[in-house]
C-alpha cells in the first residue's frame, strides 16, 4: 500500500490548513487504496476567530490542531524521511503561506519552515511525486522555484502568480476542477479554494490532484 | 434550492464536531444541489489535546470553534427556525454527545442544550427530515425518544444501544456504509465513525444518508 504524507499548517483556513480540503484529501487518498501519514511541524500559529475573522492574540500549537483532522494519527514532520513515503501533499489555507513558510506576509522573498523545505527537497530528490492544493504551491515555489523551476497553479489570480512567478517557478492559470501537472518535477497543484465557490468543485479538483500523484508515485 | 441545516458541536472529534463527518456532510449536500446552512449553540466547551487526548483544562467557544468548519459561513442556532429550512442533520463527533447534550455522561437521562431540542421539536413536528450521524442518533432519541420512538442506529455497539433504548427510541444494527430509514419520522441514521475504519466508509454512509434526506426534504 503506498503511502501519501499530508502536511498539515493547523486546522482551520484562517490560521491553518483549509479543512474541507484537507478532509477532501484524506478522502482521496484512501478511495485510491492508499494511507495518508498526516504530519505538522511543531511550532506555534497565531490564533484566527472564524466568527469575526479577527487576530485574538492567542497562539496555539500546529500540531495539536492539525491533529484534529488527522484524528490523533499526527507526526511531528521532524520524525519523517523521503523513504518513509511515497509522495507528499500538501493541502492550502492560510497556515501553508502562513505557519508553513511566510509567503502569505513576504511573496517571492518567503523563508521557509526548515523541516518543511527538508522533507519537499527529500521528496523532489527522490524523484516522488508532489501535491500542491490552493496556496501550497507558493510553499513549493518558494522552496523549489529557483533550483527546479516548476510549472504549477495558483489558479488564476494575478497577483500572486506574479509572486509565485519570481521564485522561478511558472504558473498556469487553472479553473478550481482541474489539476495542472508538471511531468518533469513530478508536482500536480489545483487551485481548490483559492478559486472554488462549492466544495464540491473542491472535491473534484483534489481527486484529480491525488489520484495523479498516486499514479506517479 | 433545498436548505439543509447542519447542527455543528466544535472542530474535532474528541471534543466538538467530527471533522471528516462535518465535511462528508457539506460535501454530500452540495452534490445532491442543496444549500448546507451551518449552525451552533454560542456555548463553551472543554478543550481536549487531540495528540495527549487530555483534556487541557482550557474551555473554546463552540459556535467560534465549528466556525473554522463552515469557513465563517454560520449561524447562532438561537436564529434558526424550522420554517427556515428543509431539514436538518447532525454530524457526529463527541461533540453531540457531550455539548449539544450530556448523553455522553448520563446516557438515557441525557439533557439537551434547550436550542437544539427545540429546533430538533419544530423540524419533526413540520414533518421535515432530520439526519443523524455517529453518536448524534443518542441526541435524537433523547429528544424524540419518549414522544416518538423513532427507529435509529448508533452501529452495533450494545451499551449505547441499550442506552439508546432506554429513551423510547428503537436501536437497529447497522454497518458502517449504510443507513437506517425510519420513513413515519423522517429519521435517517448512519454510523459512520462508530464503526468505521475508514474515510471512504464514511463517505459513503453519509452520502446514502444525505440522498435520503433530501429526497424525503
Amino acid at each position: 500500500m503506498k503511502k501519501i504524507g499530508v502536511v498539515l499548517s493547523g486546522c482551520g483556513f484562517r490560521d491553518g490548513s483549509e479543512i474541507h480540503e484537507a478532509v477532501c484529501t484524506l478522502l482521496a487518498i484512501d478511495q485510491a487504496g492508499c494511507e495518508a501519514v498526516c504530519m505538522a511541524p511543531d511550532i506555534e500559529l497565531s490564533e484566527m476567530n472564524h466568527c469575526s475573522m479577527e487576530l485574538t492574540g492567542a497562539k496555539r500549537k500546529v500540531l495539536v490542531e492539525s491533529a484534529r483532522i488527522a484524528r490523533g494519527n499526527i507526526k511531528n514532520i521532524t520524525e519523517v524521511k523521503a523513504v518513509d513515503l511515497d509522495a507528499l501533499v500538501f493541502p492550502g489555507g492560510f497556515g501553508a503561506a502562513l505557519n508553513l513558510c511566510d509567503f502569505g506576509q513576504k511573496g517571492a522573498a518567503a523563508s521557509v519552515n526548515p523541516e518543511v523545505a527538508r522533507l519537499t527537497r527529500e521528496i523532489h530528490a527522490a524523484r516522488k511525486p508532489i501535491g500542491a492544493i490552493c496556496i501550497a504551491p507558493a510553499l513549493i515555489a518558494a522552496i523549489l522555484g529557483k533550483e527546479a523551476a516548476p510549472t504549477l497553479t495558483i489558479g488564476t489570480d494575478p497577483g500572486t502568480a506574479a509572486e509565485v512567478e519570481k521564485t522561478g517557478a511558472k504558473h498556469q492559470n487553472c479553473p478550481a476542477n482541474d489539476i495542472v501537472i508538471d511531468q518533469a518535477n513530478k508536482i500536480i497543484s489545483t487551485p481548490a479554494y483559492m478559486l472554488a465557490g462549492r466544495i464540491s468543485e473542491v472535491y473534484e479538483g483534489i481527486g484529480k490532484c491525488v489520484k495523479a500523484v498516486v499514479e506517479m508515485a
